[in-house]
């Protein structure tokens, strides 16, 4: 009680006296590390259990019973065992009649079976109502204490007023009972805590490759090329230089990749004359992924703006600045303002900084808060709209920063093309193609095939 | 099938043998899409249409009959057609007595009826029990499994049986249904869709107009006065200069706006001695809209900050930097440390900074999920101690920076003052009209009016 | 309705006739802001009141009757009195038999009386279906329109239907219901409005009182000691100089504060050999309040950024840059490039950049809306895989840029470490001893105990 006393959050109230009886089935660590709990929540704990001899690892206040004399003391019983031993249920049936079973279990792979364990529990026992609960709640944290993440509790069952009781007990533990619906959503839940991130992978894997790659030909380029030929060590570029060098690159890669596959998916609906045949696999799954690369490059570009800003606290920068400086005052003489390097600098600092703007904008609609609370066209508005004029910003960023490296001999060392010109070959050819698909001519078909008219109706026969 | 298992967000259970029928009426755009989603997910789905003779654009898994027909083969029956046909469903009435009909239908302009469609359609068929949902996800979307946005599903009405056969469909085609209550609660579900940033509005046209008007101010101030008095070519002030004189004024301004109504409700309810008087349109308008100036204030000054922070990056100041300590060094000597430069340098960018700082959290307290997070006491900490602090504080940071201008002849540049000065105007006025409200004298009555007292009870009646 | 319909969030239905009539007990503050609303949102509201004397502060289109005859001209009634007056209803009970009570009150303090209000109501009038609402809601709020924060209500009852029918109401008072369920939730719902920051308090006194001490420190070290022992004036490093140095050293040492908890207990747990015995009371605490301690941590780290971003902005920072500059050129030379500097300055930069965006993300993940979405598996990646790289990146930062104090002598004015040295005790332990943690020979027996089992059986019991 003293501990839960001192989490403010977890207020529970002292009635105790109200409490029913829970019966839990199975005294395995998280059957244990629940009943520690509902019996700190104040409810009596009765253990099902094939020895009904005291194991010590049971907590102290509850009671150990058979099976069956365990079952008949509770209206909830809480199956805290694996589903390969439902079967011995079976013959429980009769007593467990009108019972609110609770499906705890979890399994080791999505989708192991063809039906959810919950699912599975309610066809061997259909005389009782079955309630999916708790299995997304970690024993550790229930132990410890520690529910920073997981107080959501998914509740789904078919018997509406079975999940109100498990949701109230769910409640008394402190716990938040998100109510699912019925018991169709138990694979749902089932799946859940098994999945790292399912959707981040690709994108995860696809920066990484990237950026691997652009490091190492900086590194060629930049340290190792200047290192050969022109005698001068540069490897303490590898700390700042080279990666503020790949940041900007993958960002706007990845950027350009996010409006990529709504460039192909246009493409493919004109060709076709309709929408109503699905894209190939690898597109669905690049659209599905957008937000993610979306995200990733939001990251390098942050990376990237404050890489860029340290760059005056750098040794090596105000090394050069002073060498400068002092090499104008040995000699004498100011060089007057160059309006043109003025015009540049300024220009793209400003397109650069418009941009970063926008993308982070288009990553705060993203969280899901924000984006729950805006509807299909505003969030098509940001995202579509405000996205384009984020990739056009960078993009010219980039063009107007690095465009004197077009024509310079010494940007093509080893006859390799700077990664300036790497990184604007995806970008520049979404936009062009974009370009091209607002024009009426084009876009006035497209939009007919979106509202569902066909050029060829046989086709989708 | 293929399709859907790819995307892990959306697993549906694959027991398609359960799945009821589900019947659509009417077989446009988005009663196609959304057949086609249904059958995907394992429904039978039959349509309900006037010819019967099948259509090349309706999914090819589907059965077509007539409205009848199609009627008696489901429990569920999507009404996908426009509000004014809705008369035709009246000699049905039989047939759709006790059957779930689902409302999926939108207008075109806000409150275009005196009641919802939902609503509507329940007064036709009294015998039915409707059910107003999908009207807020987009048929493209459905189609093309892009459901970034929209994965909500708005659900409401009368019948709490029918309201959860329909939720179960929503789930399993992959979205998350949202009870909003009764049938009440349609007329709101059917103006979200048609909405864009309604609340956006007002703020980001007085921000656009403001910033032009301060963007031509300075740019006559700056450029063309310096250009036809000096003879000297700053266009490149456009850049970087300008918008960086004009994003901080902003930011102060609407910031004060913020807080600007909050002190005329004040005022009214003092001088009218009640609070159980409206207030004048215009400030419940304004009152409204608070939360959307201050983040627009916020994205202002964060430009401000980036701004502020590239400008050793930027030729120009490179170059004028490197021309003082040249001059210095030609003139062999050193100026010594100015410490009251030193002192209003540091102490103005430590203002702004904490200011900043401020100013952030006041963001992030307004996400949704934050704010749904704090109650009415810590919500009022932060946004009323925390954001007069932040405005305190950018004032001071604005008057320490801009304080030398005020005496300097050179600031009034065809008698027309600096900006700085008019960007004071506003914030020093809300900060003294508060510090008059905050004396006890003036302080009293006023939380006795606001906490009911009146001081001419007459007047309310 | 003029003020409603301006607030487009809030669109009720405007077919008022349909509307029940709500009756209201007491006329106090909230009775009366209620009553206006509800009277705006089109429904008709009477008053059961002592004197049945029209008051002048009612609103106008109100009735005012006996308690006993109010309450029988309406199927809900709000009940906003005291507590302490709920005894003059038991006379009523017959009356109230069956109706929907709504329990709006609030307590003083938190956990005033054993029971809640709602539940102690109900228990005086076990007829009536009492349903808690309304409470978080303030009156001047509901009376001003200005609902940013608190549109939700919490709703608890056991009656569904009339918990349903209070729901109703809130939406058309332009509010978000949020059913919290049973009557059992109504104690928490009457604490919610009382608490200012709960979980904050001692992670805020924490570190207000090492910030001050820090900055006194800094204070005596950097301004005192050079005033009185170099007689040179650098009272401006008050602003940024000093704040710059205690937040790096806050922020360190606040995010090793966040993971030392979790090495006591683990070797806690390894000492007593099991999982099942309550850790010490200030460790649960300690636990409870890592969230806090953590964004606080972030909070430093971000103005030790900007901080150190607007270092060469600073008057002092560029005079300092200047003379450096002009002693060179005045001595006719240029130094070569550092190639040592510039690795340690190009690497601690680099070090600290990705410390910091790890630290970012995490604030990110912590969001309640992203950390909903991420189950426990996720949420334990980031937040301990990532949050120790982040403590390690960190760590190595101060290191690489404090590492040629440790054996200056300069460093130890007065004999007293620098704090650089102080900021890294902290960190550097944790980090140790984690690393003797994850050891296979530590970390198999800490996982067994941590997966349930015990060394000593005994212990337990």
């Amino acid at each position: 009680m003293n501990k839960n006393s001192s989490n403010i959050m977890a207020l529970t109230p002292n009635t105790s006296n109200k409490r029913e009886t829970v019966c839990i089935f199975g005294t395995g660590d998280f059957g244990r590390a629940l009943g520690h709990k509902m019996i700190q929540s104040g409810y009596p704990v009765v253990y099902g259990s094939r020895s009904t001899q005291i194991s010590n690892l049971i907590p102290k206040d509850a009671e150990v019973l058979s099976h069956a004399e365990a079952a008949q003391k509770a209206a909830i019983i809480i199956i805290a065992i694996q589903r390969q031993h439902y079967n011995f249920l079976i013959p429980l049936a009769e007593i467990l009649h009108g019972k609110v079973l609770v499906d705890i279990s979890n399994n080791l792979k999505l989708n192991q079976y063809p039906e959810s364990n919950a699912e599975y529990l309610a066809q061997l026992l259909p005389g009782s109502r079955v309630v999916k609960a708790f299995n997304t709640v970690s024993a550790w944290a229930l132990q410890s204490g520690t529910l920073d993440a997981s107080r959501q509790v998914f509740v789904c069952g078919d018997d509406v007023e079975a999940k109100q009781m498990v949701m109230n007990i769910v409640r008394a533990l402190g716990l938040t009972p998100l109510d699912k619906g019925s018991l169709l959503a138990a694979q749902e839940i089932e799946n859940y805590p098994l999945q790292l991130f399912p959707m981040w992978k690709f994108p995860i894997f696809l920066s990484l490759g990237l950026t691997a790659f652009f490091f190492f030909y900086c590194l060629a380029l930049d340290v190792i090329y200047t290192y050969i030929y022109e005698k001068k060590n540069f490897s303490f570029f590898i700390a700042i230089t080279i990666p503020n060098r790949v940041c900007p690159v993958m960002a706007l890669i990845l950027l350009a990749l996010v409006y990529l596959p709504g460039i192909f998916a246009a493409i493919i609906q004109l060709y076709r004359g309709t929408k109503y045949r699905r894209f190939p696999d690898w597109l669905d799954k690049w659209m599905l992924c957008r937000k993610q690369l979306g995200l990733i490059a939001l990251a390098f570009a942050s990376l990237h703006v404050v890489f860029s800003l340290v760059s005056p606290m750098r040794a090596f920068v105000s090394w050069r600045t002073g060498k400068g400086i002092i090499s104008q005052a040995l000699n004498n003489k100011t060089e007057p303002l160059n309006n043109t390097n003025a015009w540049i600098s300024d220009s793209y600092l400003a397109l650069g900084i418009l941009g970063f703007f926008l993308f982070v904008l288009l990553g705060i609609t993203s969280l899901p808060s924000v984006s729950n609370n805006v509807n299909w066209r505003e969030f098509r508005f940001v995202q579509s709209k405000l996205g384009y004029l984020a990739l056009i910003l960078c993009t010219a960023h980039t063009l107007v920063y690095g465009g004197k490296w077009f024509l310079s001999p010494s940007a093509y060392k080893w006859y390799l093309p700077n990664i300036y010109m790497l990184s604007l070959v995806v970008p520049c050819a979404v936009l062009v193609v974009k370009f091209v698909l607002i024009f009426p001519c084009v876009d006035r078909p497209l939009t007919q095939i979106r509202q569902g008219w066909e050029r060829n109706p046989k086709h989708s026969e």
